[in-house]
């Protein structure tokens, strides 16, 4: 038995055929996934993972938020399950893989366990949260900020789209408004396996990521005010010009970012110019921007260094520079003990790995707070997601299952006959 | 005679007035003026106009364009008229001062001879010209173009606006569709007192600017292409930001103008980003950017340089940036007669005076192609212009209608009773 443990590997085919079946829930032309949360395609990939779930020897439950926990029962019941999951919604224009693959791949461990008939002494729970994405309902990863009581369900329940329908109304027309009260079901561990989102995995041909944390986030609503003014008319020295102001803050926040690189990233994603027009000086603009760290304290550092930064500006290019910090996400820690986990499941399984942080948020970012939780990341092509390219392949997905298979073998422990 | 001659000097409460007293056509609630070309407004300021010119003693004729011609008589008809006056159009939210103070100081110059009994030898020619503003049919200053033969007035009259209406059903409905050919009637000077759009005369506290030249034009489209990406997961060294190679563009269009400053000035007055989001790295843009300069030399030194600056920027940035030429006009040359004449004139009337260059684009400018021609600019309120807030002092409007009366006087030569 002990010797079936090591060698025990998932079904590498089911797990590929489950993907590009749920895949048509949602379809898109270009190959990628629609698959609004709440939403009709939603209610069928849902319906689908239920079923699969209980012919897999779950009992499926629904909380107040839509979240399904597939409890597969251990030895010891009176333990607290190893819960592995991820979510099934999509972005509007998303791909095949994004918490798909996590939440799959949890459901074929669950399966490769019952066809080597192997009890785990904890129950294990797959999980697939409501509304990771945040695109249909703000915020994104709603259900498990609100599992760790960072919002109350009534307040998530309350959020309405951009049609006005609530959370709540949402939920009751596909039928998943479940009576379980959220945040109530305890679980000794999660780990979460997803797509890197990112190159580096790819770039240094590593197959597995073992992830030691999340990245805090800082978000900035800024406004530009110089001056408009005639483009031919207004001799250069005398211009306070709104967009070459933006276009230093940008380079600086470039720079700063850089200054604490790998452990930083900053990003300025959108700008507005007032009433544009090609043969007139940009007068006022708005842009935002952010920066992300796994470090607190680099997170305090960029923020001291981007005002120090704007103000020269502000001063120099005679221009007012409003910055609103609207948002600051502290950096999730993982367990240690659970990235160690991770980190020996790949070591046996033979798989290049290389520690490193989550640089997108997921669900296991909240959950951090309140369990010992972790992640593994597998690669993406070109580190692209968020998109219908998103691409991954079914070795590197494969592998990412079984390191989950046997992180979480060690958690929940094998029941010795 | 002579000694009232040198002495001679408008009427500026009557010039003031009339600024006042047409501005309530378009009259706007901030104290701006919105009269678009053809349009209603334009209709009741136009038959204001004719009016007034005929009242003066002046014949109006229009031509095919609907632009106005009002002849004073002089003492010798076989020699060509001189011209002066602007247009009466104006920005969407225009001034009360931009073209108006033009065409109404050219017609206080005609109310002045009568008022003093002065006859000139040449005739003079106070002209409306239409559309200068080109904020509802392009191009800008179609009136002129067609005039000096830049296009054909077919071809102007096909032109739309927004809203599908020609030029020729807009002439039509407002009854200026008038008989004469587009640039048959031939003159021997051109002289168009503008505000100078711009905050030199200002800050140097001059009264008259004595306008030398234009400036040419070259306007660019632009692209840039990189790659778009989760703004989380993205390290810094790995990204190709759209934005961030725009806004080193931007920087390289304000250093390499500077470079040439006083001589030139350049400006991106235009950047859209596509499917922006304050989580994604900016992918695609696209800007707008234009280099002016009253040297050609100049220009063609700027587009050089910018060139080679954005390979560079290119091939570093590892993004693609597509930098389209569209248009280049040349720079304009204001006869140098008629701009010792304005020169003259001001240091007799004891005016603070520099000479410099139009930054704006006039009908001056084109008519200079074909006639000579000059301008006079008097100062507005921190250089601003098309916009409500558009404000000149009483004093400097009547400096300015004053240089013009005695450019004019010379000119067309006074009649020696």
């Amino acid at each position: 038995m002990a010797e079936n443990k090591t060698n025990l590997q998932i079904d590498s085919a089911r797990l590929w055929r489950d993907i590009h079946e749920t895949a048509k829930f949602g379809a898109t032309p270009k190959g990628g996934v629609r698959r609004l949360t709440l939403g009709p395609e939603d209610k069928e990939v849902r319906d689908w993972f239920r079923v699969a779930c209980e012919a897999a020897g779950c009992s499926v439950h629904v909380d107040a938020l839509g979240t399904m926990f597939a409890i597969r029962p251990g030895r010891d019941m009176s333990r607290q399950p190893v819960a592995l999951g991820s979510h099934l919604d999509t972005q509007p224009t998303g791909g095949k893989y994004d918490g798909v693959l996590g939440t799959l791949a949890a459901l074929e461990v669950v399966r490769t366990l019952n066809d080597s008939g192997i009890e785990t002494d904890a129950p294990l729970c797959v999980i697939n949260w409501t509304n990771e994405e945040g695109s249909r309902f703000a915020p994104a990863t709603m259900a498990s900020a609100a599992y760790v009581g960072e919002y109350t369900a009534d307040n998530i329940l309350a959020r309405r789209d951009a049609n006005g329908v609530s959370v709540a109304e949402a939920l009751q027309t596909i039928g998943y408004n479940g009576e379980e009260p959220v945040g109530q079901r305890r679980f000794s561990a999660f780990v979460e396996l997803h797509i890197e989102q990112g190159p580096i995995l790819e770039a240094e041909h590593k197959t597995i990521g073992v992830v030691e944390a999340g990245q805090g986030i800082m978000w900035y609503d800024g406004a530009i005010t110089g001056m408009a003014g005639h483009a031919g008319t207004t001799p250069m020295p005398l211009r306070r010009d709104a967009l070459v102001a933006l276009s230093e803050v940008v380079l600086a926040v470039e720079r700063l970012a850089l200054a604490h690189s790998p452990n930083a990233v900053g990003t300025v994603g959108e700008n507005v110019i007032a009433n544009p027009s090609r043969n007139v000086i940009p007068g006022d603009l708005t842009f935002t921007m952010e920066f992300r760290s796994a470090s607190a304290a680099t997170l305090d550092a960029l923020d001291a260094e981007l005002r120090e930064a704007i103000a020269e500006i502000s001063k120099r290019r005679k221009v007012t520079i409003d910055l609103d910090r609207i948002f600051r996400k502290e950096p999730p820690r993982f367990d240690p003990k659970l990235v160690d986990a991770v980190e020996t499941a790949s070591n046996a399984l033979g798989y290049p790995s290389r520690r490193m942080i989550s640089g997108a948020t997921h669900d296991a970012c909240n959950l951090s707070d309140v369990i010992p939780t972790t992640m593994i990341f597998v690669p993406c092509k070109d580190g692209i997601s968020h998109n219908e390219a998103e691409d991954a392949t079914q070795s590197d997905c494969t592998a990412g299952a079984n390191v989950l298979l046997h992180t979480v073998l060690s958690l929940a422990g094998v029941a010795k006959g």
